[in-house]
């Protein structure tokens, strides 16, 4: 496998590594990656988490291995049904895994697989760059924006998609401000998206996720970017918990709401949100708090406790989605719009 | 000053008391209230928090201060102006302390500020009381009840306001379900309305406060029941960050909406929620975690941050105050239906 390096995922001295992201901001510790439970305990336990990355790193793993180990068919599609059950809800997993399978059905050719997930990789960092110049025109100088969860340099293999277009507005010299959501119960936006504000010297301040609305009312929120796990073919948008109530927000404030997110998030086999399975996590995650510094009860451990970990928003309170291919605006066919493509 | 015994204040052994909210869920801790800045302390940092109890027991401070120390006029007024600049938000603590001043200014006699702030412990009581009976027609058997913040038996004498009602609701055999917001950044419902809810026996849940939302389209929450911090003469409401945010969500998905507040919450001399001012705390409540478990960081400790400690609910989200004085319907005169009581 040839060498590549983003900041969430890199392969070197003949080694696949990815960044622990449930380390930071603490540390950056990067995990070889060698074995097929390790590669499912990183996905499971969100050590790498954002929808393209847990697909792009399984599909590379799953080229590292086959040229290690030089699976039999079977064995290759046993391995790849395993990782792509760690987490149910983002497509990209499947769907990535799915084709890697296929491949490797009808070549059996390490070199095809191996080829096909660096594609994964390179067409993911070409998405985040084509996802920002779809964006320009709808970030004005002076935004403030806000966002939720973490949709960056750590979700793929180049800028991502909700941060990435909001990092291009700010290097473009747009002077806007950015509002990160802490996003509880993982804090993706505390741990992982304020370390990335710091290290693009991205103008912002955290709030926690309940004062959004008081923000919005404030008139200091101008727009909102977030990204996505699934969209079903009508444009309902599977994303973080919390998404639904911040498209609500911004519906009755008036704000634009916008989903980015590249067209490998599009699932148009789903055909409106109520056919997407929303994945229930364990309550700890709520009774407690883990990070980088470690992990901390503040509820009793018995606490009763309800856990979804993402929610789906109607495609009535999406403004536009910003992909790849373009942004395609509320009531637009996405499959016309996409055709071709997926 | 005679004897007298809530969940969160009491006076036993000549010595006035207060549970050190900051310590639950792990352990209850009683501090002997004997100091001036110890009370000042107390209040500041939220080991005693919640609308009436932090006016109730700057009151019974007063007294008991006076009683000790013999108290000049001018020393009372100094001190109770201290206390009262403690916290801004909440009407109670200086309208309270005001009329204990009144009091010694114009009698000079202990007794009677004692009896004044015991009126108030007593009168407190009597209102989460007569909060439950108003809101009784409000709640159907079966009700799932989404509820922020703590407004129980911690913030007063008695049953307290929110929660008041949801006990009452459940003991008269309601089979109601209590969803609970965590309420960040101070988590005063996973660990304090939890707590509550696990020593009553209560049916409940815990969910971090952006899920709210989501249950709301799911159809998982009947009504919505919070507490206030200030309510001006037009039914605008402050209370807790994060009310604000549900209120606009239940309007959205036309579920009712309550404040259940005591008569002495209500400030008629403030017009309407503009007016109010909003208290703004420290970063470090938001970038890391305190419970009575310790506190820990979650963000980088120089990670900018906004922190409003309250938000406004404008009077047309409001289905409902209830009060000791019954339900003020939206739409309805506040200063008709409490006249003569404020």
């Amino acid at each position: 496998m040839k060498d590549f390096n983003s900041v969430g995922i890199r392969h070197c001295n003949n080694q696949l590594q990815v960044l622990d992201q449930t380390r930071l901001p603490r540390e950056e510790y990067w995990i070889n990656v060698t074995d097929i439970e390790q590669m499912y305990e990183i996905i499971k336990n969100l050590r790498v988490r954002g929808a393209p990355i847990i697909g792009i790193s399984a599909s590379l793993f799953m080229a590292k291995y086959t040229e290690n180990k030089q699976l039999t068919v079977a064995e290759f599609t046993q391995i790849a049904q395993h990782l792509a059950s760690s987490r149910p809800t983002a497509v990209q997993l499947s769907m990535m895994l799915g084709k890697m399978t296929k491949l490797y059905t009808e070549t059996q050719s390490v070199t095809k697989v191996t080829g096909l997930a660096l594609q994964f990789y390179q067409e993911d960092e070409a998405a985040g760059l084509q996802m920002a110049d779809a964006a320009k025109d709808l970030i004005k100088s002076g935004s403030r924006i806000l966002t939720h969860c973490n949709t960056g340099c750590l979700v793929g293999a180049g800028i991502g998609s909700g941060l990435g277009i909001i990092r291009a507005a700010h290097e473009s010299g747009k002077n806007i401000f950015v509002y990160v959501d802490e996003t509880r119960p993982l804090l993706q936006g505390a741990r992982l998206t304020a370390w990335e504000m710091q290290r693009f010297n991205i103008p912002f301040k955290l709030i926690c996720d309940n004062f959004a609305g008081h923000l919005m009312a404030e008139n200091m929120i101008d727009l909102v970017i977030v990204g996505a796990d699934r969209i079903a073919a009508n444009g309902d948008t599977a994303n973080k918990i919390g998404t639904y109530s911040l498209a609500t927000l911004a519906k009755y404030h008036n704000i634009p709401f916008y989903i980015a997110a590249a067209h490998t998030t599009f699932d148009l086999v789903t055909k409106t949100g109520k056919d997407i399975v929303i994945e229930e996590r364990h309550a700890s995650e709520v009774t407690g708090v883990v990070t980088g510094f470690g992990s901390f009860q503040v509820a009793d451990v018995d606490c009763p406790v309800y856990n979804p970990a993402f929610d789906v928003t109607p495609c009535e309170l999406i403004t536009a989605h910003i992909t790849n291919y373009g942004v395609i605006k509320q009531g637009e066919d996405i499959a016309t719009r996409l055709v071709g493509v997926l």
